[in-house]
């Protein structure tokens, strides 16, 4: 294959090739030089111009893959036949239901050793997710009366920093089990705070990406 | 100053001279060189035979901090004249009124901005000190009948996972009032689960801290 001439088409081609790897091979068994070998004759030079190492290049997999399938979530917003706290529901649901989540969890990245990438989620989740959009369907549930919270800033920061972050069980290396108790601690947080929005289904999805990621890792 | 012969030696006086100099010029004023001026004619090689970056410098100085100051906390545990839920107040209380928080949040160092150094915070907080130091008091709570919870481990991480990153205002940039109100919905969050035991002085002392930051930083 020819040399690209356009740094973004390189940059596509590398994040496309290395997911597939990832998802195939997993993380920790895919080498730098095995996505090189994959690039069709892409040199080393082109693609260490880019990224310094196999761990930027999973963070840049990451993001882009959240980047394409948050684009989804962000509808759930607008919709008008829902309450603020349905949308919340929707949207705990749906993010946590993505076929993406498949993929990442079966890559199975040894997440907890790269210090880049949780702080990479940690920032996305609490800083930017929790504010675009968690936040604008909180301030819809105060105003049509399905929640109420003092500080919904704050309460969007801790459905993420929770959610998104202690739940993920390649952060902390969870198992099914300690993923279960999790979500029933999460569950009664949510309810402290009057959010009556975790349901069987999300218990089981959480148990079974937690599989998904034990038996891959 | 001769050369130091022994390497824990050289370590100690770059942590203890970093640490002085982060406190009096903060550690974004503080520059690798500043360090090394310090050092009383210790080369810049032996500096960064044991150190990579400035960052690397930061992080083992807050850790160092952290160690000395943990083992006061650790005496919490053995005392026999409290319940599992006072011990576990006392326990709030005495890390938030420890004095190296001063120099800490007085330094004002970018945490934002590491990836090592939140990632360190982290782990630390959620893996090591929730099991080491929260979690034997929660227990005692248990069994003496003054905390009732169903996950013990569960519980344990979450106090530290909200308490000690979500609550750090170097970590997410925060101003005095973001504080208060995140005191307020961690408070509301630990009644939740039956721990009261955030009082007025708590929030008092969060936004002394985060306000020593905000001028410092």
């Amino acid at each position: 294959m020819a040399r690209n001439k356009y740094p973004e088409e390189t940059v596509n081609l590398i994040l496309e090739t290395a997911t597939r790897l990832f998802v195939q091979k997993g993380y920790e068994h895919t080498s730098i030089q095995d996505i090189i070998n994959n690039l069709g004759g892409l040199s080393k030079g082109a693609i260490y111009h880019h990224f310094k190492s196999k761990e930027e290049i999973l963070v840049a997999v990451t993001n882009r893959l959240a980047e394409e399938s948050n684009k989804k979530l962000f509808e759930i917003k607008n919709r008008t036949d829902m309450t603020g706290l349905e949308k919340l529901k929707k949207l705990l649901t749906d993010s946590l239901n993505r076929p993406v989540h498949d993929s990442i969890f079966s890559a199975a990245p040894n997440i907890k050793s790269s210090p880049a990438l949780v702080y990479s989620i940690l920032m996305e989740s609490v800083d930017t997710v929790a504010h675009q959009d968690v936040l604008p369907i909180i301030r819809q549930g105060i105003e049509d009366g399905s929640i109420q919270v003092e500080y919904p800033e704050e309460l969007a920061e801790l459905v993420m920093l929770v959610g998104n972050i202690w739940l993920n069980p390649m952060i902390f290396d969870d198992n099914p089990d300690g993923i279960y108790r999790k979500c029933v601690m999460y569950d009664k947080m949510l309810r402290g705070f009057g959010l009556d929005i975790f349901d069987e289904s999300m218990f089981e999805r959480f148990r079974r990406l937690t599989e998904m990621y034990c038996k891959n890792k």
